[in-house]
């Protein structure tokens, strides 16, 4: 039976769930992998976490090089989280020639091609799965699931905070403020949670999917990304009216006009299988020019989730050691024939609020109109004071036409756009 | 760049597939798998298929040895279906030390002992993700997505075919020879149903992918299986009022009671993520101790989707060579740990004919309580002549008191069971 020591950066959350995975699973994995695998060392600094999980005493390291140097460790599980010292540790542990499995989307997104390098030079294994969607093999899918495809669109539920929060609006009818607060208290949400709520993390996660997705560097700085905090309890009723339902979603598409990635709130129709993606759960929905579309669905944030892809990549490293590299294509900087799409095409939501009286209908449908713009629906309300509520959903047209249009009709005097989003097929 | 050679047996609709999905993305795996993938050899003894794929008449083989034995062939796709000739040809095939690359769940499911045996002595490669669940890598994900977990439970729509029927049956309310006929027209289901609609299909593959989720041999002989052919519009109906879809669900379980496995029309709640999988769309929902509930969802059988399943495997099978068997614990027989239930616990839904007069309630009441089991919802329509339809649904109890019970009810005069059906949770 082969051996495999296994070294835990950080203890937080994920460090600590996959030391309870892998100290509960010794004999299951003995018996179905034919591997023996032990935690000989953890690095963290917080002696309560180390107490709580019951760790001994004599694998507690005293500073990263005793941990990734150890001679009895093969693994090193990174989780400590941020891009200074998870990356130089990495760095370390993979210059010293051992395999790093790593839950750090932030790092990897940034610092890929840095780490990758590194890997390579070193003969060392590089994994991430669980830095995308927790627990669903959403990475070893585009890898080696569905890589026999060319992948034109992928569109993920991928952060679980967002989705929590849009589904209690949703569902309760509360507002963005109770909704994150609730969040917060039951540990969905962090003290600060910008990551979350303005699309960081998710975009960080696309970035890394689309690199794997359309073989060739996404970087960051070219996802479009726009968060949920503007989001209104109104857009939501009208939306549910229209029969959507508002999602945080990330876009990846890869067509002629070029690749394009933008996180933004969406709405999509309720009969859409990511429609039905409640509560912390994520999904990602693929379309390949062979197998169609494939979705994917289950906890995309957790300790435990986020341990098993943890633990997965690590007996997947020990069972597949030839392959090493993950990502043979994720270079620094996207490949020379990579065309990023400078427009794109949506469906939209709009709520304007408009003069309540005779054509003003006909004039804001003739202003649509020469940008190109076209109705599928449409619900008027009466407000008071003269003033109606106008809400629409449009036919699939350019992002900037949208643009144009609503600066145009916010210049009209008779019309102000109150609220645009975005609606996917 | 690597180079490999593969044989195509058999150029039905997947064969056919392979070979349209290898040779229209040969450049597209030259850059992103640094392949160079080629089909080398084919074997069919119909000139039509040849001629309508446009195979160059030189690599159309004579016999299978010409194919297997092909020094430029590396790979061997198996796609004839059956267990006579098929088994005959992968047999040749590994013992010439060549990868099998195959889609026949009936063979993998039946002589996967023999093949494993075959490819472990001649080291040569086996892959079967497109035994299941067409382009959807749920066997990948059993081997390399998810196994860090034990799995408790798998339930899977894994059958088109009846999928499809049972969706028209419900959404247009046409009776079950109709939406056969209907499935024949569109070619979801075959001349002789037998396979799909008695689900023999469902039970070879619930029967390989149990053997995976369990690291146990799960035979074909467990599998408990009925069938679709009895399916009435009416319980659908009924079961909708209930709250029910009814589906073909593939159930494997691992529980203290032992391993169970069965595959039979099943109630889901219209909230659970297989309730919406409709038409000819497949999904596999998965329990893992660690990753909690995941599911993945897409088509499960079709030329293309099936083909990117092996032209996965192959490229699967290169770039990861070293560990080269799919199946370790696939024995013959199961591992002598394994205990098989021998009943099960489920919810179930009843409908009878019952004597339309007071105190027949009570009467059955009584007679499920004394079998231990209690009713959670309960529908009365009155018939004509003095006769009423009674339509329950029952909490989690064992199949063989609901048996029992309604062997009982028959036997008393004033009711008689005219469906009986299991709900999942």
């Amino acid at each position: 039976m082969r051996k495999i020591g296994v070294a835990i950066l950080g203890l937080g959350v994920v460090g600590g769930g996959t030391y309870r995975v892998l100290t509960q699973h010794r004999a299951f994995y003995q018996r179905t992998q034919n591997l023996d695998i032990t935690v000989e060392s953890v690095l963290e600094t917080n002696p309560e976490r180390i107490r709580k999980l019951g760790i001994p005493e004599e694998i507690v390291a005293a500073n990263v090089a005793e941990a990734v140097l150890n001679p009895d460790v093969n693994v090193v599980v990174e989780c400590i989280g941020g891009t200074e010292a998870a990356r130089e540790f990495v760095l370390a542990a993979l210059h010293a020639g051992k395999t790093v499995v790593t839950s750090n989307k932030e790092l990897f997104c940034k610092h890929s091609h840095e780490l990758e390098l590194a890997a390579k030079t070193h003969n060392a294994g590089l994994y991430f799965e669980a830095s995308c969607v927790g627990g669903v093999p959403i990475i070893r899918t585009l890898l080696d699931g569905v890589q026999a495809n060319e992948i034109s669109c992928l569109m993920g539920i991928i952060n679980g905070t967002t989705n929590y929060i849009l589904t209690q609006m949703t569902e309760r009818g509360i507002g963005y403020e109770e909704a994150l607060r609730e969040a917060r208290e039951l540990g969905y949400a962090e003290a600060d949670p910008t990551a979350d709520v303005e699309g960081f993390d998710a975009a960080y996660k696309l970035s890394i999917l689309s690199s794997l997705a359309f073989h060739t560097k996404v970087p960051f700085s070219k996802v479009f990304r726009e968060g949920i905090t503007n989001v209104s309890q109104e857009d939501i009723a009208d939306g549910n009216a229209l029969g959507y339902r508002l999602k945080l979603l990330a876009i990846g598409k890869n067509t002629d006009a070029g690749v394009e990635v933008r996180v933004h709130p969406t709405f999509v129709r309720k009969d859409h299988p990511l429609a039905s993606v409640e509560g912390s759960f994520n999904a990602v929905f693929l379309t390949g020019d062979s197998v169609g579309d494939i979705m994917l669905y289950g906890r995309g944030a957790g300790e435990l989730p986020t341990a098993s892809a943890i633990v997965s990549d690590i007996i997947f490293s020990a069972t597949h050691g030839e392959h090493r590299y993950s990502t043979f294509k994720n270079t620094k900087t996207p490949d020379k024939d990579t065309k990023f799409a400078e427009d794109f095409l949506s469906a939209y939501y709009l709520r304007l609020t408009v003069d309540d009286e005779p054509g003003v209908l006909a004039k804001i449908a003739a202003v649509l109109g020469k940008y190109g713009i076209s109705i599928v629906e449409l619900i008027q309300r009466s407000k008071c004071e003269g003033k109606a509520t106008l809400v629409l959903a449009t036919h699939e047209t350019h992002e900037r036409s949208v643009m144009s249009a609503i600066q145009k009709l916010d210049g009209t005097g008779f019309a102000r756009v109150e609220s645009v989003l975005r609606v996917a097929f």
